[in-house]
Parts: C-alpha cells; structure tokens; sequence
C-alpha cells in the first residue's frame, strides 16, 4: 500500500516512531484519564495505518477523497457525493529543508508543515487525496496553495473566503459554496439531492453536538477530562469517519457525565484553568497544553479552529430545497470567527462567554509564529481579557522543541501571577 | 504649525535632520543628474516643510485631506471631490518600540513604519488628514488598520480588495468603489458630478502619462536617469500636488529627451540593467538602489506599486454617466497585479514585459522582510525569470542599515554572474 501512495518508507517510519514516543510521554503517561479515551489512543496509533487502509478502501469503491487545511470547507458537501473529508498533515516538523525550497523561511510552521509533508513523502492522506481544497484565509495560505497546486499537479481547488462578513462579502461566499458543490459533482459525477444533502447535513450536525456536549462538560471544576485528551478528540474530529466519531465521543461524554456526578477530575479540583485561544494546533501539535498541564495547570477550552470554532454552531437543518440547503451551509460556515475577517469582533465576544461559561482563571493567547492575523488580533484579545479582568498570556511559537524550557518558564510565572494552587 | 499638528519636535528635528544627510550622501552625491531633478530635491527638502504648510492652507479652504497606503485607493475620486490626496508615512524606521506596543515585532517594516510615525508623533501627514483609507491588500495591514483606527480615534475607512479578480470579486471592488465615493461625498458635503470626476479622471491620467513617459526614456541604453532619481519620483508622486508633479515629471522628460538623442546617460553604456520587482519602497527607503548603483549597475525600472504597478494603465476616460466612470474606475485599478490577488499570474507577465523593455540584464526581487505576499510570489517570479533567461535574486530585507555589508556582497556577486563590466 505505502508504495502505492508513493510514501518515503524510510523517513515516515522515523517519523511514526518519534510520534509514538512522543504520545507515550504526552499522552499515555497521563494521571486517570477516561476509559473512552481508549478508543483515541488506538486512532492515533493507527493515524498512518488502518485509517488509510480505511481510506484506500473506499477508493475502490469509487469514493472521492477531499483534502483540507480549514474549518472553512463544508463537510457536508463533501458526505453528500459519498467522499471522505480529511484534514491534511500539518502539525509537525518535517520536512522543512525542502518546503524552503518552494516557500520563504519566515512562514508559519503549519504551512510549513504540509509542503514538508508532501514534498518529503510523508501524509499519506494528501497522497490519496482526490482534491486538496484551499482558502483564502490568509497571506502565508492563499499563496503557498498555488505553489502547493504544482507540487501536487493541478490537485488544488481554492474557496474565497471573502474580507468582510457584509453582504457583498456574503454573497461571494455563499457562490463560492456552490461552486464547491458543483465541483463536487464533477468530481465524483454524482449529483447532490435534496436526500443526501439532509442526512448528510445531519451527520455533520451530530458530530458538532458530541464535541459541543464535550465541550461543555469541561465546564466543571474539576474538569473530568485533560486538555491534552479533550485536544486529541477535536484534532481526530478532522480525519475520522465521522458516524463512528461521534458515537465514540458521545460514549467518552456519557462517562464524563459519571465523573461529573461523583466529582471526579483528572487532576484536583480548585487548579488553574486556562482558556487558549488563537491560531489552530493540527495533530501532533501538543506543544503548549503539554507545557500547561505540565505546570500544573488545566486546559479548559480551546477558542480554535481545532477547538470551539469548529463545532461552535450547528446548521440549520430546517431547509426544503437544495439552494435554500447551500444558502444555511453558507451562512453558517460565516459564522466562524476567523482572524481572517475585519473587523472580528464577534470573536472577542466568544472569548468572552467562553472565559465565563469555563470559568477560566487566564487566557493564554497562542499563535503559530508568522501567523500574522493572530498575531495582530492578540492585541485586542488582551483588551477583552483586561475587560473582564482575566490575566493574559501571549505565547508564539513553531512546532520546534527549543523553546519548551523558555515557554514553561514564562508559563509558570502566568499561573503564579494567577496564584491559584498552580504547584503541582 | 507644528504645535497645532501634535507634533513631537525634537524627534521630529532630529528624523529631519537624518533624512537630510541621507539624503546628501545618496542622492546629491550623483554625478551628471538632470537639471530636472533639483525640484524634487527641492519637494524632498520641503517634505515636512513647505507641503505641509499647503495642506494646511487647502484645509483652511474647507478641503478634505485623504490619507492613504496602498495604489488601490481611487486618486479620481478624492480629486472629485476637492480633496488632497497625500500617501502617509511608511518608509522609515521610526518609533519601532512604541509601534511594538500595539503589533507584534514580526510586522514588516512599512506597517511598523506607519505605526511608529503616528504612535511617535513623527507624521505631519497624518495629523492633517481627515480620513485615513486602509485595505485588505495584506494580513498585516488589514489587521493592522483595526489597531491604527483606535490610534487615529476612529479615522480609518477600510475598502476590501477581494482575493481573485473573477466575476464576484469584480462586482465586490466595483460596490467598494462606490462606497468610497459616497463616503468622501458625506466627508466632504459635496457631490461628485460628472464634470469633476471626468476632470479629476484627466488629472491622475496625465500624471500617470508623465510617469509612463519616464519609464519608458528608462529604456534606453545608458540611461539617461538613475534609478535612484526615478525611484524618487514615484515616491513624490504620492504627496505632492498632482498638476504641478506633471508638470514637472515633463520637464525633467523633456530633458532626458534630449539626453536620449545625445547618447548621454547617468553612467556608461553597457553596464548591468537591473530590474527591481516585488514590495513597494516608500519614501525615504532608497537602500536597495543605492547598493546596487553603488555597486556599479543602473536600476532600470521598479515592477512595484512605488512605480510600475501605480502608473502602468491608464483610466479610460471615455465615460457619459457618473455611474459608467465609477465602473471604468472600477476596472481600472483591478489591472493592479497585486500579490494580494490568487492567482496573480498577470504580474508575471509584466514582468516579463518590463524586463525586455527596459533591457533588463538581471531581476532583484525585493521583499520587506515578513511580507508574505511578495516573498511567496518569489517563486513564480523566478521561474518567470529562469524562463525568460535573465538571472535572479531575492533579497529580503527591512529599513536598517545593519545588513547593508551583507546586501552589498550579494548584489556585487550576482552583478558578477551577469558579468557585463559591473565592476564600478
């Protein structure tokens, strides 16, 4: 199979081993973790295994693999030709030498990260993939997408996401949505009815409430679950089957729900709990929850793309027709609050009734280095944090481990500053 | 005046006073410069001086001053409406550390630059101006402006540039347009009629005719102008008055002209043409063409919005109705191959155009340092440049002086691979 998907067998079985090893320091040697979370480990393990055979399967059955980089991309256009929606590799450190060969040194590393990916022969996902679609969510994206479309020979389709959330800019998208749709259809010569729209609107819906009962049963103090494992869900919510996604996150939730009534946490009640906002963490990006929960600290939310803004908002399934159907997707991928789109306000506002609703003791402000929306909107993050008088860190940083030592320091001294039993 | 303006004068004395030996050492420093440009020198010596005290009086005249940043901003439209159009402060390093409060270090030096000249009190252009028009050409500047809009209390008018120049990008920048016209309308109490807009039409069209006609005498071999004195044009060419600037740019043709026909140029014939293309150089940023005409070669023309992108094509000034010249406008400014569009192949093409026009013997593409647009861009400028078989190369740098050593042995070096009596 791997020598199908001309994968560099090599390098990417280095590549799984540092990723087992890793997930055995972050992941397995963490204290009283959920039994759901079981089902997760085995996902991970089997992240370039059985997934992709899962994959390669349904190829042979004629599915369409789609290839993506942003929560901006609707899913349910995607189930509703049968294909496979997955998020591309772009969390680790690979092959950055020969991703500067196509883009500038000062590029965050997530982008890095998935032209190391392809151009060192490592994700066998974009291998298998159909269609890779783009977008225009940032400078560092929008541009390497068309270096990207020659490193992939032609495989990439770019949505326009448009500057501003006003009715010019509403307009473009929601023509943007069909025209994905009908490429959709080209693709896979199929064609979207009513039918399969509902019930694949449905199953996507599904999913958003399983990662928002998730989301909100982090909510209790103690938290039942780690940030480390609540991160892993939301990051796995990106390239699993969907349908048994969400029955293994329902089942994780259910046991939550016992911890939640007898008061059992992952750690002791009463430590700190951060909220982290900011630029997404594509797996195995573990870096700052490990450095946070190493300091002794809880990790409540994460104000996302890997996180809450994924799931934040259901669609509207109430629609009668197809073009009614892709006005409610369209209108409800606009409401991601996106550092892409000024103003964004509306993010802030999210910020804020998350602080609240997870009772947050600090918000730590995360963005990937050269990540410059981020970056840029940090500024009036930390407003909104002095506004409703919630301490506020800000951390940039790459997929390197250099600076673990200098960000756990600094991430000590914030949970000092919020002196609230954080020694663990 | 300077009081009235919020002027910090001692900073302000000392920037001048830097500026001006600057100026000497690069640019009065040149030999056989054309009679022409002692206006300019002149316009550069007044650049907080003179001009400002017009301004001034204009607004003392119940005239609208118009601050912008970027060449996508309708010069036709203020014009209409009586208004002053001045391209705010952008091109030193100033007021870095107060500028850091509010963006974050890794910003390229333009942004940082319009920043610290407000932050720091250091811009009189900004201080006069009535309305400050951002865009959404960059992550940087499109975040950035939300930030510069609380500095300036509420200044800042944002037009969106769509992301690709297809049908719905078009109809969105064509709505902008006519949002910025009805915004100066309401600034200004006055309506933009027919008469004025096709007069403000022929306005900007013979200073774009003039500055065409600059470029072109640029074409012959040796140059009759540096590239530091047409550099300085285009940079005036955004503050000064645009009758007078026209009037002058052809003076000054008229006498390279005749230079022209005498065979006579700035340096010998023969040596090293270089074509500079990539992020624009704002006003006192010189630092690329004085090393390499320093280093013996001849800047033959600049493929950037301070040049080349900002005069490039004419309005078409054939229009009957007030809404027709809207939609000409329209179009006109979506010629701007900008780095911000996906695709931008068009850029490649005149950069193709300009390079055997100009005679070019060699390609600098110029990137400000963190501006991901125009570093990632480089890619396909230089497969541009290996397809056409001129040498290349990409220089990314900010506005200090610290990499000067550094730029200067890789500029030196490529003249040498070009190897055409490059030794000065």
């Amino acid at each position: 199979m791997w020598k199908d998907l001309d994968i560099n067998l090599a390098a990417h079985n280095g590549l799984l081993s540092v990723l087992s090893d890793a997930y055995k320091n972050i992941y397995l040697s963490q204290k009283k973790r959920p039994e759901g979370m079981k089902y997760f480990d085995f996902v991970v393990s089997e992240v370039h295994g059985l997934r992709i055979e899962e994959i390669v399967e349904a190829k042979k059955e004629k599915r369409k693999v789609i290839g993506t980089f942003c929560v901006y991309v609707p899913e349910e256009l995607v189930l509703s030709v049968d294909g496979v929606c997955i998020g591309l590799c772009a969390g680790a450190e690979v092959g950055s030498d020969e991703a500067e060969k196509y883009i500038p040194r000062n590029t965050c590393a997530l982008i890095k990260a998935f032209m190391g990916f392809k151009v060192a022969g490592l994700c066998p996902y974009v291998q298998t993939a159909d269609l890779i679609v783009g977008e225009t969510t940032c400078d560092g994206k929008k541009k390497a997408y068309e270096i990207f479309n020659e490193v992939t020979k032609g495989k990439v389709f770019v949505m326009e996401i448009p500057n501003k959330k006003d009715e010019d800019g509403r307009k473009l998208w929601s023509n943007e949505v069909k025209r994905f749709a009908k490429k959709l259809e080209e693709l896979t010569g199929k064609t979207i009815t009513l039918e399969k729209l509902k019930e694949a609107a449905k199953t996507v819906n599904e999913k958003r409430k399983a990662l928002q009962r998730l989301s909100m049963l982090r909510a209790s103090d103690p938290s039942p679950i780690s940030g480390l494992d609540a991160l892993l869900v939301n990051q796995v919510s990106f390239y699993d089957d969907p349908r048994r996604f969400t029955a293994k996150v329902n089942e994780l939730c259910d046991e939550l729900e016992q911890r939640v009534k007898s008061g059992t946490g992952v750690a002791e009640k009463g430590i700190p709990r951060i909220l982290i906002s900011g630029s997404p963490m594509a797996i195995p990006n573990w870096k700052l929850h490990a450095i946070i929960e190493g300091s002794g600290a809880t990790v409540v939310g994460e104000e996302s793309c890997v996180g809450e803004r994924n799931f934040r908002t259901s669609l509207d399934e109430n629609f009668t027709s197809i073009e009614e159907g892709m006005e409610k997707i369209a209108a409800r991928y606009l409401t991601i609050n996106c550092a892409c789109f000024t103003p964004n306000v509306e993010r802030l506002t999210d910020i804020e009734d998350m602080s609240r609703q997870l009772k947050a003791d600090g918000i730590v402000h995360y963005a990937i280095q050269f990540c410059t929306p981020y970056m840029m909107e940090a500024f009036k993050v930390k407003k909104t944090a002095d506004k409703i008088n919630v301490p506020f860190l800000r951390i940039e940083t790459d997929y390197s481990m250099e600076d673990m030592g200098q960000l756990k320091t600094r991430v000590e001294a914030f949970l000092e500053v919020i002196g609230k039993g954080a020694h663990a």
